[in-house]
């Protein structure tokens, strides 16, 4: 299907008339930042970089586009023309997926004309908001787990087509499975499932429920105990599938204590290894509060989906330069600073990140040395993917340093400052 | 496209286990609800029965499909067999498009083998949470504005299939157009744009910019007057364009105040049908609170897309009914009332909505007198989708009468309770 008309319209009146003016072809740099962290938060983390690759590719206006666009009147013959044309053939340099980022971070830059860069402004900022924030949110709950699978199942929670790509934020950001089938198949994430309280409702009997499902997909199941009474569901759990059972599920009340009763009463009953999962409105803060508690894995579905709070990253994607030539809007509070920016990340010798330093790349770099790196990497150059552009797993293995790579103050989950500080660095010492 | 993979992996091994013991074939009803409002709002707006109705027709389990089942393992041939065949062939009745509902509102039902309904599950509430999340935040903001149009343009700060149906959401709440061109050929919504601050900054002038507008898309465009110094833009902008000039758009700083010295601005210039367009992180109380200033029309973006704090509906789809028999969780605070339900919304004479009384379909029915009305309809039968289904517009002009039939108390943006209680009446008086 093509990307084509998730723009918006202004974008293609934008180009009729820059093409009529000849403005259209001048050399220009678009920017995509955050002006800041939603909610107190102390870090972001980029995600979508892969889907605006694919996004970019294939942005055609096709037949039935450009019938669209002539039957509405949006724009003129010429544009048509030139609409009919277009294939992207600039150069993308951005952030990869999983890669921290803090306010001022230069997340993608979009080179070529005016043109080129005008048309996908909607569609890149569209994907890197959704799923920033969703990676973001991921993030922080994976943090809070400590080392505890947990389980994406929010997709019945948010838009079914967004559900597919917070399956896949989920999994950057180091979930371990998703419930979504069509992530599974895009993006080859490992799907589970458990049961819902339907399947044991259906039938006549709890024990028959669980009967059922056993005989269906083997004692490795997981059992949702919680429909009448947990201690009784456990009960009949454990004397229909026996003490090998895989796992239980609690979706339901006070989980921490419920957790630790059911713990002890799987142990007692001798399935010491049948494990406990935990669902039901879990957050980062929620699943920190139950560490101490006995809990195998935990279930996660609105707070996911919606961002926990931050369901848009308020990413833009502004003009910073034509023909060589620094641009801003200069009217008011929203101002930004003109021209390419490069980042430099700066890091101690630990490792530990101590700076984001945001330069011109007309300028003087600020001087590095060999603990510091530029999160910048090509994309796309003259319209082409570049080769051994990063996977979504070398994502989730770039999430896993950068939470490592952050101050200890960075993982708190109460609202704080940005981790590390973005310095503007002039090139003037 | 097939919805079939936007299915949460445990329905379909929820179906494989009931297939295998027989109680696939049962006869169930679903009902999707919301427990509560979100965030003390005071009505909700039923957003998505339409774009259901289209899923589950398209809900096809096609060679694709079934290939990534069985490669994955996710269900056995058994299941895979049935799913080939898969085609809902039960009924489904529900609020239409539009309609306010409030906790425990029967919003959908779906009536069918489990089989047939399971499968649904995940699609079904995907929608609706994410539709009536945004309808319900679109209509307060309709109401807020108070006559005055609105301009959908929030496609940038959510995923990029999201934003078309956030789009529509806004319409049908009664925003006037949006800036989402695949929401215009999908829906027939008409699109509308502006200009970017980006289009000033490519050229070396305002003045060359807004003459390459106005040269492009004739004087009744949308002039941006804040790239630089608003005062001067205005001035520029009536230069240009002359004082037939259509509008002009304010993008920053403290609007209303800008507003009020623009139209002197514009009136003093003869420029006094130049329409002010004013935008910016608006959400329904920046909306209301503009209500004295001279705007003539609002662009709405962030706000939008998010539900305005409420991302998501957290409506629930249960299983209320087996054969004939009411059930229900019964093992904690999430408790539901078994059964299939009807609801009766009483009215004053006036018109004015007094009460939700939702009653069981089995039981006896409550009065009604001629102002009160049953808020659910046939919407599929037998599989198929009924003759002359309420369109999209229907729902627009369903949304004004369910809005003008509220108690003015839910009419208030401020935090409260729902704007009528909910009754569940139990048949025995």
């Amino acid at each position: 299907m093509s990307t084509a008309l998730l723009t918006d319209h202004y974008e293609l009146t934008m180009l009729a008339a820059a093409l009529r003016d000849g403005t259209a072809s001048r050399s220009c740099v678009f920017e995509v930042f955050a002006r800041r962290l939603p909610n107190g938060r102390r870090y972001g983390v980029v995600g979508g970089t892969g889907r605006v690759l694919d996004a970019i590719t294939e942005f055609r206006f096709g037949d039935a586009e450009l019938a669209h666009l002539r039957s509405t009147g949006v724009v003129g013959e010429d544009a048509l023309a030139w609409l009919a044309d277009y294939r992207f053939s600039g150069d993308v340099d951005g952030y990869a997926e999983g890669e921290l980022y803090f306010p001022g971070s230069p997340v993608l830059t979009v080179t070529g004309t005016f043109a080129d860069g005008v048309v996908l402004e909607t569609l890149v900022l569209s994907i890197l908001n959704h799923d920033s924030a969703i990676v973001s949110a991921a993030a922080r709950m994976v943090s809070a787990a400590n080392g505890r699978p947990i389980i994406e199942m929010g997709g019945r929670r948010t838009h079914e087509r967004a559900a597919v790509s917070c399956a896949r934020a989920a999994h950057l950001a180091g979930f371990s499975t998703t419930s979504n089938l069509e992530a599974g198949r895009t993006y080859g994430i490992p799907t589970t499932g458990t049961c819902a309280h339907a399947f044991t409702l259906l039938h006549d009997s709890e024990r028959e429920a669980f009967a059922a499902q056993v005989d269906a997909l083997g004692v490795g199941t997981t059992l949702l105990v919680d429909t009448y009474d947990i201690t009784r569901g456990i009960d009949t759990a454990i004397e229909v599938a026996g003490p090998d059972l895989g796992a239980i599920r609690i979706d339901s009340g006070d989980v921490g204590v419920l957790a630790r009763q059911a713990r002890e009463q799987l142990d007692r009953l001798g399935a010491t290894r049948t494990r406990i999962v935990v669902s039901g409105d879990l957050d980062e803060y929620a699943i920190a509060s139950l560490r101490a508690e006995p809990v195998d894995a935990y279930g996660v579905g609105t707070s996911l989906v919606t961002g926990s709070g931050a369901p848009t990253a308020g990413m833009v994607y502004k003009l910073v330069e034509v023909d060589g030539r620094p641009v801003a809007k200069r009217s008011s509070s929203k101002e930004s600073l003109g021209g390419r920016k490069v980042a430099l990340r700066r890091h101690k010798a630990t490792g530990t990140a101590l700076e984001e330093v945001v330069f011109l790349a007309s300028g003087k770099a600020p001087e590095a040395d060999g603990h510091d790196r530029y999160p910048q990497i090509p994309l796309v150059r003259g319209g082409e993917v570049v080769p051994d552009v990063p996977t979504l797993e070398d994502g989730r293995q770039r999430v896993r340093t950068g939470l490592v790579s952050l101050p200890w103050e960075g993982l708190k989950l109460s609202a704080g400052e940005p981790a590390i500080p973005t310095v503007h660095h002039t090139g003037e010492q």
